[in-house]
């Protein structure tokens, strides 16, 4: 490593919250960290930055790029591009890179991992997912031994708190996503998050390195929350359940299965109390069993946590360019969601007279799916209509989606609210 | 690394039920994972063990520590000796070692660590806590930009799965302890669990790596379990709060206080609800803020995963040796008991006549500890006796020592039947 006087030369690509953060905890003169900053990219010189010294800042990409003392490049931009594009060059010229940057390691981790291997440097992601919760580090490093058998998570704080508030007081999620966005904990486009594009990113990377798979985001089931309503919270709770928006991964005979989505969730395990912006990981390992993660997701200071874990772990001459994808012989498949089998809720609004549910329940039966429970709600006697809930025995998703595109036709139906997939937990 | 064909060379000392597992995992064909076994201690040569070669047994130690082609020593022995001198020796030998022996890394890490210094090897030692939870290696690698603020954690799973019973069943602490040996959850000499050495082994551990505090066994406040009675529970319970033993350092300006002993903790936070023999691990970073790590602590799969994941890196050539102590200039001290200040649950047993409170108030008053609620149980009219339960607000423990010993002392006190100290959690 190219040091002098014995310190690591280091250069920021984004000076925003984590930014600042991270020139904060660099600079920190208690931390005896052995780490020189020598430059900072931004886009506005004049923004004003709590302990960020001016005279780093510049807004010319080369003034860091090229700058021969900086043996590690940090990336906090955010967005595809040109974050990719400045990693990119920071790998060819060999320096490291430390980057929390989901949607460029996501859609392009196989290109910036084998320029990695190729110019002998690391390419360290922890920000990336879970904010401070050092989750890829504990696969990379820590369960090696272990065969990763799923992964579990809630790795969207915006969705979760929005969730968790519709839960608890009953809101819309159009008041749940606004007082969100009132609290910063939304953007004012939220589609990143609510539509699940971010967990998605996510998820993909934790796959990535737990599974070796090459699960790009467009292979990658996607559901957001926009379509739960209060009622789905309400009933879910009568039902023993909450929902929550899920990342899930999963090693089959056939490969590995991933998917987000929002999921029933038994109330009496820890997943169903991760509330408010909280993450929480849980991975599951054929010798260690399930091994749960919880923490902040997001914010300054985790994420600075994050990326500071890394180039200290860099600095100390310990290596990452998670290329385990790249030791394996066998990569295993990316499978699709046609042989899931899991237990559904549906919601449906259907007219409110004798005959209904035997129309229904052929439906079921006809698609070989079979009915646990029948539970009527909130009958609307003015205009004949009941919310009718049927909660299913483990199904084939193909299946229930034969039988959903059915049941939206029956006359007797007026509307197919939600189907919402039950995660079921056997142990903790 | 002296490498034969490019294998990393195994030394094993032990092979009883985490020996063997790592064996298996060793020898696994399927796991490619270059390592090389090359000789197993044992003491009884004889006995069946599945998976484990018997042509690679002995019991002479020199066997396996003064081979060449040994690059790495596992020791899973346990126990103090021999286990300490044979990784004295092997680290003299300029061998790495990984071991899962918590009494031998808390009384002499120190000196091991040193040793493992001054050869230039790894010690590593992530099974030696939490089992399989990977927590050493977080606060170590992930965590290190941040200033490690508390530890509390669920370190010992035999007293965790005792309390968890007393508190589900309502048994008393000598069934639930019969319960947990026939369960093979607790051992015929149950002392090292239940009086808590094997915790406080754990978090000196622990304090070491995260406060870089020299937090020997002897200097760490010890109460164990036997003396939480099933009314404990029932009372905490009404109280909301549940009992756990907890491993709790804390910096504080003074340097920091490590303690392990029974808590009431607050019934609706997770802590309260890690039941069974799971171990949980809570830390706090000043950056990270909270970060909650939970898993099975111990085990024979658990183990072995932790003992491989620190084999593999040490074969990737990501060295380790806990030294984080000897990096910082200023080793923090260990602080005594005297000037904690937290609630406490007070229970006696007293007469059951007027007067009683005024008197018993009289020398909390003259403690200078203001009684939060009184509340009392069980009234026994045969004997004339009480139970009375104290809640105190926060208070400073030598106060509160010296008001129990003179409550001991009163005439309508029969008995001082416990003192538990309260958990307080502003944050999950």
């Amino acid at each position: 490593m190219n040091r002098q006087n014995g310190a690591t030369g280091i250069g920021l690509l984004g000076a925003g919250v984590v930014g600042s953060q991270v020139v904060r905890v660099i600079l920190d003169p208690d931390a005896n960290n052995q780490l020189s900053l020598n430059g900072i990219l931004v886009r506005d010189i004049e923004r004003q930055r709590d302990g960020v010294p001016s005279e780093l800042l510049s807004t010319d990409p080369e003034m860091v790029l090229s700058d021969d003392r900086n043996d590690i490049i940090i990336e906090v931009m955010g967005g595809e591009e040109p974050a990719r594009s400045y990693m990119a060059a920071a790998l060819s010229a060999g320096k490291h890179v430390v980057t929390a940057n989901k949607e460029a390691l996501a859609k392009h981790g196989d290109e910036l991992t084998n320029l990695a291997v190729q110019n002998g440097v690391s390419l360290s992601f922890e920000a990336s997912v879970g904010g401070g919760i050092p989750v890829l580090a504990v696969i990379q490093d820590s369960l090696t031994a272990n065969r990763i058998e799923s992964i579990r998570a809630i790795i969207n704080g915006t969705t979760n708190y929005i969730l968790s508030s519709m839960d608890e007081s009953g809101m819309s999620f159009e008041d749940a996503l606004s007082e969100a966005q009132e609290l910063g904990y939304a953007e004012a486009d939220p589609t990143a998050d609510v539509d699940a594009h971010d967990a998605v990113y996510k998820l993909s990377i934790l796959a990535r390195l737990a599974f070796g798979a090459s699960a790009s985001p467009d292979m990658i089931h996607r559901e957001g929350i926009r379509n739960i309503g209060a009622k789905d919270l309400r009933y879910a709770r009568a039902l023993g359940f909450t929902v929550k928006l899920l990342a899930i991964a999963r090693a089959g005979p056939d490969g590995v299965r991933c998917r987000v989505h929002p999921a029933l969730v038994p109330a009496d395990v820890p997943m169903a109390n991760v509330n408010g912006v909280l993450n929480a990981v849980e991975l599951n390992g054929d010798l260690l069993g399930p091994l749960w993660l919880q923490g902040r997701g997001a914010g300054a200071g985790p994420t600075a946590s994050a990326v500071m874990g890394d180039v200290l772990r860099i600095a100390k001459g310990m290596l990452s360019n998670g290329s385990k994808a790249s030791e394996r012989t066998n990569a295993p498949n990316v499978v699709d969601m046609d042989d899931l089998q899991v237990r559904y809720y549906v919601r449906l609004t259907c007219l409110d007279r004798f005959g209904v549910l035997a129309k229904i329940a052929g439906v079921f039966g006809d698609a070989t799916i079979s009915i646990a429970s029948v539970l009527q709600f909130d009958a609307d006697d003015e205009r004949g209509l009941a919310d009718l809930v049927i909660m299913t025995h483990p199904s084939r998703e193909a299946s229930m989606q034969e039988a959903a595109s059915r049941l939206r036709q029956l006359d007797v139906v007026a509307s197919l609210e939600n189907l919402i997939r039950v995660e079921d937990y056997d142990t903790v």
